[in-house]
């Protein structure tokens, strides 16, 4: 069993250790929630002054051509598409990813006529199937959202799916999809298909080209470390280009957005899918986060990410089985994204009670306990006090409070 | 005809001449383009600042509740509503004005079954009409973009117009539209009625409930100073919002998004047209400048813009009819907005001979020199100096440079 001065030992070997300098984490936690919102890159709060001193306060109007901001989110783009494994001019930085899924799945559905089926699984992420239903509503007959169990994926591929839209990585027990085997099942029903990078950009070997994937969004706030709330993005294929519409068609990402023509005529590329005026202050902090995630590159950040989980698991798997603590997350280390998952009775009470003694994780039901490692900003000894508090409160009960089983509005 | 000093007088009369302090201007420009970029409050930056080190860097997920980043779409709206004439609960900050126009008029169309027409003027702000098309196309034979001339919209209004989408401000003439009197003549004719207040909000008295507007939406970073593509609003009067639903059913504008249920179920209220997870650095802008902004409140606003664009055409008619300027606003002052457009056959080499003294306008084909007269942070004697420097661009001609008649890429 893994102890703390071996931990210790394994940070100084770390190769990437060196970039945790790179972010700035409050002393007194551990944060093990970066699979929600990833921490500040040190270089932000200076890049945001120079944004708003020099580029909005002095140079104003003239900073969309003088400072690029006009070129931001292809320029983000092409950072994070380093990350995804896409060759340049497939990814831009737009809107949310609700959004971008819609956009996205809107254009799947009508590039695929005579099929209507927007396939999805059940468990998805909220708002993908949210989003995926409110598309099939507006379109009336034309679009159905059907959902179905992740074993009953393949055999549910038909000739009326025009699109199957999944997460790369389960949000609840952090399970890496087979993005290559499931996206040839799909092209071999004749089905496009549409993948969440929300958990796995940043902190996997996302290979979106070598897997022939077709369409993808991704998040700014996680792994990638762009602020709360950053823009996301989206992959569209070269070879799709050119035959998909954007529904959302704003300005943007129009030919010549500042010819002022009356009728829309599309960007060529995948700059055709902006759509309206970007928030550049946000952009300019998600172009930092990209920028210090890709200096380590995704086989790295892989590497350490496995590392982590597996380093908490065997840990955890010390932990005595009448304390009830459950492992919700494969444990095959490559079938694992950026963060491992247990399940308890008292789940919320336990986060609670963890979050009290400084470590921070979050909680989803049902009874889930969800740990992130993003790999540049946690260490290997934050992998060991984590795992020791956690059977501390669970050894003390001290999960049984009142404080802590109250439930907070949000979480 | 106005002196430098008499325009120091007035400047030193102005009740709202204190609030310029509130904003950081570059001492060596005279910047009339509050219109397409609102200058920087000086309380920007130090919010930022704790937003990034406190908020995101130190207190990190738990901000969300702690800082009430979940409360800003909502809090920052009520502010917005006291600018625009709405009743609590009716405005939030969402996205980008195109994608607030998609959900908004999609709503339209599917709360009016058998109408398909979505009704415009020619010459509108090109990003509606791409929207209303990109909106139309995706709906396939159930709605279409009718886009007729200003004054034949009265007479365009039959049984097949679901709504109908205007600017409150024409953004190349700058002038305003009857918002009481076309509001009243869709309803007439069994329309809804959608309001894009760009530029409108925060420089007149926009008066949507007394209106009886049914939808609109705003822009964030013009005369709200929220800075370069702050978030934008809507506004959904409160008879319609139990009615319309957003076609970008996002988890934001979930009823519970932290329930994480399968299926969507629309908060109640305007919220319902919040989609994905918002830019919270963006916001935090915006929210600085709307409070800034909305010190001073709408009349003073619109009585001071009026004041400074009397002030500019008095100087402006001055100028020898040979010099080849021709107003392109209306004369009448209630029927201007914050902006005088002035329109010269070398328009855009005007544009930058000015640039190049110092004066910061904008331009717009055809041939139109647009000047923004932001109420807060514009003074009589930058109007003095504007004039001025204009008369003699035109009287020297040295507007007559190849450097100033060379097109830049993006204006």
């Amino acid at each position: 069993m893994l102890t703390r001065s071996e931990a210790e030992a394994l940070d100084a070997a770390d190769p990437l250790a060196p970039l945790r300098a790179e972010f700035r984490l409050p002393e007194d936690v551990v944060y093990l929630d970066g699979n929600s919102l990833g921490a500040l890159p040190a270089a932000t709060p200076g890049r945001l002054d120079e944004v708003l001193w020099t580029e909005w306060g002095h140079d104003l109007i003239t900073s969309w051509n003088r400072h690029g901001w006009i070129e931001l989110p292809l320029r983000i783009g092409e950072r994070i598409a380093s990350l995804v494994g896409a060759a340049p001019g497939q990814v831009v930085v737009a809107d949310s990813i609700s959004v971008n899924l819609f956009k996205l799945l809107a254009a799947a559905v009508e590039a695929r006529p005579g099929r209507g089926v927007v396939l999805a699984v059940d468990g998805e992420f909220p708002t993908d199937l949210y989003v995926a239903e409110g598309l099939c509503r507006l379109l009336g007959g034309r679009a159905e959202l059907r959902s179905v169990r992740p074993e009953a994926l393949a055999g549910s591929l038909d000739q009326r799916v025009a699109v199957v839209t999944l997460s790369h990585v389960d949000f609840r027990s952090g399970e890496v999809r087979d993005m290559a085997g499931l996206t040839e099942h799909a092209h071999h029903a004749g089905a496009l298909v549409l993948w969440d990078l929300a958990h796995s950009a940043g902190v996997l070997e996302v290979e979106l080209d070598r897997c022939a994937v077709d369409l993808a969004v991704g998040c700014g706030y996680k792994y990638l470390c762009g602020g709360p709330g950053a823009p996301a993005f989206l992959y569209v294929a070269g070879r799709h280009q050119e035959l998909l519409a954007n529904p959302l068609s704003g300005w943007m990402g129009h030919a010549e957005p500042f010819r002022f023509e009356p009728a829309y005529r599309p960007a060529s590329g995948v700059a055709r899918f902006l759509s309206g005026t970007p928030p550049i202050l946000s952009l300019a902090a998600l172009e930092v986060g990209v920028e210090t995630v890709a200096r380590a590159g995704p086989s790295a950040l892989a590497a350490k990410a496995r590392a982590l989980t597996s380093a908490f698991v065997a840990l955890v798997d010390h932990v005595p089985l009448e304390l009830g603590l459950r492992l919700a997350s494969p444990r095959e280390p490559a079938r694992r994204g950026g963060q491992v998952t247990l399940a308890h009775e008292h789940g919320y009470a336990v986060v609670q009670a963890l979050i009290a003694r400084g470590v921070i994780g979050d909680f989803r039901e049902p009874g889930l306990i969800r740990f992130g490692f993003a790999p540049l900003t946690t260490r290997f000894v934050d992998v060991w006090d984590a795992a020791t508090l956690l059977e501390e409160v669970l050894v003390t009960r001290s999960w049984d409070r009142p404080e802590h089983r109250r439930r907070a509005r949000v979480t």
